[in-house]
């Protein structure tokens, strides 16, 4: 669990795809976050007040988040300095890169020194166990999609909002590096050994007994040829009551794979219920989530209002309309009360 | 690529289940077995002639195949002993064990000395890539299961051998650390990390334009909550034309879970058929493998008879009938030749 409330690292960067992990934070843990550092030259801005890393501790923050991107998930030289700069100053640095933080040996040593620790979010925890596939208490949603990055973590995030704006104990469970700084908890479960990938799913979603729904963050897409086995070991573990189905219906082909058609949304949905039936018989679709970012206000709509027609579920675009009607659903079909 | 021939290890065993991986390399190919090495109190034999390390590396002896596990797949001290004298006689060491040969500081030491390797099978190279579903040339053949534990490793190697009889090309693929020692090639794909799962079984089973055939090793099994993410990766990366199901009649549930049930064969075969039409849409079955050993010799014919009508496949037990009528439905469907 990432020690909160949170300093967001941009550094240097320009190019808002690279702070799409601080920008998460931001969004949707606002209450988390206490203000951005920036270096001059940064041309992105999360709205927050700028800090140094001291400013920043003596209003309370325990953590730097270092959300930003880079080519091959690298750090440069001024990255390291800054990291260590903000450990010298107290705070504890999570970071989402492929090099891990603890195997930078100033980095090391700086937390070491200053006893403060260091996250590596992409890095699974040792220990997690195999999966097992027992039934267990309480109700999860899983999102899942036709494809990679078709907006599984931000319907999943909009859904765990609007059960708590309707009073509902819901919690965001993350499986990828950005819902984990998000989530402050979670694991990265592409990155597990594959024997564990369900293990990891059941992990993250314990049993729960106050009627109350994890949602949990789906990965890949049992249609994508390269990630297939990832979302497979997480539907087996997430055990879901209910899956949400995302789709970016301006995806020209599966993501990488120029050659390779995106599966029908019917298709789809029959193959992943089909195959969560393994651990929940009584897995129920409750809806689709579309990125409609590619259309207008008018096709957007029209869109959504063509796939509910067609699928018998409510469509709608998180982003632009919210996930209520989904939600709706979920009550309908489980009967789900505020807490 | 293991470096043959070999010297099987068999050490102080006296339980047959523990050198399963020896007696699988002396089983499959005996060729590149120059003997074996016992200690005092061994109750196990391999029928190979005895040798000191000496005594092997003077008549040719490359390699030591620590083909024995224990409680936790941990060396102790004999062991370690032994691979450095081992070692120290000029032999290179392939181990399947948890523990690396290379973390041991006395092992990676004596190797370095005297110029000889250490090949932990277990654990995957580096450098695997995502998978990519691409088409490639070549067939290859899958073996799949109701369960785990139910003949894949022999069902394969089986395959490979009926076909190599008959002066095909065919080539035994392996995935996991026994069938790694006997092909003295492969990548344990349950040990990769999780996103690379398709890639590894795409690596090991290459294009190939011989009118040959890799028969690649199935691991787990679509229905078992623990694995599937890995049966569905390897599924996906392996392409295969042509897959076999093996299964356990007398296995009450699924290895692990007492409460959970094996699927019918018919559900079985349709899953995978299904699953691998996203990479080989004119995937057939060719085939069922049964594991009779806990049947009569009478019950054994007639349940693979009663299997045969029920799936409209061919169903022999490859350890008592040979795979003769598998073959046959192969070169039926594929035309098939000699090279």
């Amino acid at each position: 669990m990432l020690p909160a409330p949170y300093l967001l690292y941009l550094g240097d960067v320009t190019d808002q795809i690279q702070v799409k992990t601080s920008r998460g934070v931001a969004v949707w843990r606002p209450e988390l976050c206490v203000g951005q550092y920036r270096l001059p030259g940064s041309g992105v801005d999360l709205g927050l007040p700028e800090m140094t890393f001291a400013q920043a501790r003596a209003v309370g923050a325990q953590t730097l988040i270092l959300g930003v991107a880079n080519v091959g998930g690298v750090m440069g030289q001024g990255v390291i300095a800054d990291v260590v700069a903000a450990l010298d100053a107290g705070l504890n640095v999570a970071a989402g890169l492929h090099d891990r933080l603890e195997d930078v040996a100033v980095i090391r040593e700086a937390a070491r020194a200053n006893g403060v620790r260091l996250f590596d979010v992409r890095h699974p925890p040792s220990g997690v166990p195999i999966g097992n596939g027992r039934p267990r208490a309480g109700r999860r949603l899983l999102t899942v999609g036709t494809d990679c990055s078709v907006g599984k973590m931000y319907s999943s995030l909009a859904l765990e909002r609007e059960m708590r704006g309707r009073g509902w104990n819901a919690d965001f469970r993350a499986t990828g590096q950005t819902g984990i700084m998000i989530a402050g908890d979670g694991i990265s479960v592409d990155a597990v050994v594959a024997d564990f990938i369900s293990g990891a799913a059941e992990t993250i979603s314990p049993a729960r007994d106050d009627d109350g729904w994890d949602i949990v963050e789906g990965q890949g897409s049992l249609f994508h040829p390269s990630y297939a086995g990832v979302s497979l070991g997480l539907l087996h573990g997430a055990q879901p009551a209910a899956i949400v189905m995302c789709h970016d219906p301006s995806r020209p082909h599966m993501r990488g794979l120029p050659a390779r058609a995106l599966p029908s949304l019917a298709a789809c949905l029959e193959a992943n219920l089909a195959a969560a039936r393994l651990t929940s018989p009584d897995v129920q679709a409750v809806g689709v989530c579309l990125n409609t970012s590619a259309l207008d206000e008018a096709e957007a709509l029209r869109l959504c209002e063509a796939t509910a027609a067609e699928t018998g579920l409510p469509c709608q675009d998180p982003y632009r309309h919210g996930v209520a009607r989904i939600v709706d659903r979920v009550q309908a079909c489980f009967a789900t009360s505020a807490s």
